[in-house]
């Protein structure tokens, strides 16, 4: 691991709240542990739209208006949305974001997608160019399983390192303010606030994996590199955060991050958590490696993490979303497919 | 056409210089008007590499490199790239700026990636975020033809709505300071130099086109909004602009944007420029009606229109790539191609 880096932290020096977030899901994942945390499980995967791409785009729709409603706003309060997804040209986001009105900058970081639309929206507020920004990021296992393997109805079977996309959008937005009037507020006064102290924008690392179905693999050095890239640049230890979250690595890529870690002699093990493992039961729901997708990481921020800040479980979070630069083109020319990541570290207001 | 608009336009309060411009492009833009204000023209359209998706990487790669050069700058000083293709899953710009070891941030706008890559950019150096940044965005013919229309090796007719895809890169450095070493500065000190203003950040506009050889149709709605928007955030008249710049509207695009606008009683036809219009003769060139693209715009800018605001022909421009929200997936389910536009204004120093 090359590890001869400069700063590539932007730390936000003004306050940047999360005031709302919302996470809509679909039936899977509405069936795994942590499906009472989600604002809305969809038991139907086509969301009552026509085609898998249709559907993301409803996802995405739906959980923007809620996070905007649940921050006490109208959409035309959101000066700003940030926001992507996996599909080509970014269909799922833009067919959603339209209806919205809402000025659009499309964000591509594969599945690290949610941190890069943090990352931006949080600049955004903090140079006082908005007063409110939207930040979402959406995926489908049906979309992207006809984009990126075989469509469905192939039938095709299912490596053991292979993860399972997340069908779902988190949205969130963020304000220079508190806002009280918030719906998103549990217990009005009383929770935390989180603030985006700071990003950490990652370097494309690519170790030459050319297994389509080991994402993971792919992802977990570009982790590595992220994570100990902020530490360095925040001047902190791993256990002064209270947990360090990756997006999607799954089993196999939890044990390379932590192991390319280690060799560069900061352990991980005892704060480590990934979204993808949290979000299903392998065991129960055949899912293997764990959840992948956009959704993964996004989701489980808008549901089980940002709770457990607000309840004052954790203070401190470096929230670390994951990217696989998987292309079926590039990858049927045969390029291998490198890995992305990005750190956002979260905290709750002292 | 709703003007019922919020400010959607992001001012930045701090110097932000465009301290070099590269321009790489292909033999048939070499061939065209702006032949001899290019940086550099490469005949074979692979660029010495295996297919259309790593020439267009290499583009990419070769065009920051440059650049970064001109500032007088190297690689490692680069805090951060903005940038962006069409292609799915941005492999061009991914596996272009992989070499480079630069932190990066994917954006999509279609068409008008290096007006977001410029907004972002521009907005983390007035932040205080970065010293450097690296802005870049780039397409090519071949790679585009085969994602989005037909494999060349079709010999498919052209209607003659239809554009040509730019084959080339624009990539620009930005930073807080004057860079008087920079090589990119032709007489030295005596050359104006060029800040961003502002940005003017576009909604996704749909006016239900459905035509894929039309996209100047598809995009013109959306850049009449965000002129309209930004003449209005910066209480600006079209006259104060020497030029205001869209990307890739074309003959058909600009006729319709010039008419848009006048519905609206903003007259832009006498110091409105299309790039679309200006980088090939589509008499000679058989290109129809004109170039697109995202290096269309990019690779304008990086050459013609920053050439003539360094001599101090134009003080004050009002730069608007365009972008068509089409998707080969989405356009084969039946969905319209909405369009999408970002102003940047760019201002000689005072």
């Amino acid at each position: 691991m090359n590890t001869n880096q400069g700063k590539q932290t932007m730390v936000f020096d003004k306050k940047v709240y999360i005031v709302s977030a919302a996470s809509i899901v679909g039936k899977k994942e509405g069936e795994g542990p942590l499906k009472k945390q989600f604002d809305q499980v969809v038991e139907d995967p086509f969301f009552a739209m026509k085609t898998w791409e249709e559907a993301e785009s409803k996802f995405v729709e739906e959980s923007s208006l809620l996070a905007i409603e649940k921050a006490g706003l109208d959409k035309k309060q959101i000066r700003f949305a940030f926001a992507g997804d996996l599909l080509g040209q970014l269909i799922a986001t833009s067919f959603g974001i339209k209806n919205l009105e809402i000025p659009f900058v499309g964000l591509y970081g594969a599945c690290s997608n949610i941190a890069l639309a943090l990352a931006m929206g949080a600049m955004t507020i903090c140079g006082g160019h908005a007063d409110h920004v939207l930040c979402a990021a959406s995926s489908h296992f049906g979309s992207a399983e006809k984009q990126f393997r075989f469509p469905l109805e192939y039938g095709n079977q299912r490596a053991q390192s292979s993860t399972w996309t997340v069908t779902g959008c988190g949205a969130f937005v963020l304000s220079g303010k508190k806002n009280y009037n918030s719906g998103d507020r549990n217990g009005g006064k009383e929770d935390n606030m989180i603030l985006i102290k700071g990003a950490t924008i990652g370097k494309i690392v690519d170790y030459d994996i050319k297994d389509a179905q080991n994402m993971g693999a792919a992802m977990a050095p570009a982790a590595a590199h992220v994570i100990y890239q902020a530490l360095n640049d925040y001047n902190k230890k791993p256990e002064e955060f209270d947990r360090i979250i990756t997006g999607d690595l799954g089993m196999i890529g939890k044990k390379l991050l932590e192991q390319l870690l280690k060799e560069n002699k900061i352990n991980i093990s005892k704060n480590h958590m990934d979204c993808g493992m949290k979000i299903f039961d392998s065991n129960e729901q055949d899912t293997h490696s764990g959840g992948s997708g956009c959704a993964c990481s996004a989701v489980v921020l808008a549901s089980m993490i940002l709770k457990k800040m607000k309840a004052g479980e954790w203070n401190n979070v470096l929230f670390v979303p994951t990217g696989a630069m998987f292309s079926p083109t590039s990858f049927n020319e045969g390029q291998a497919v490198p890995g992305v990541a990005h750190a956002v570290w979260l905290s709750t207001e002292d």
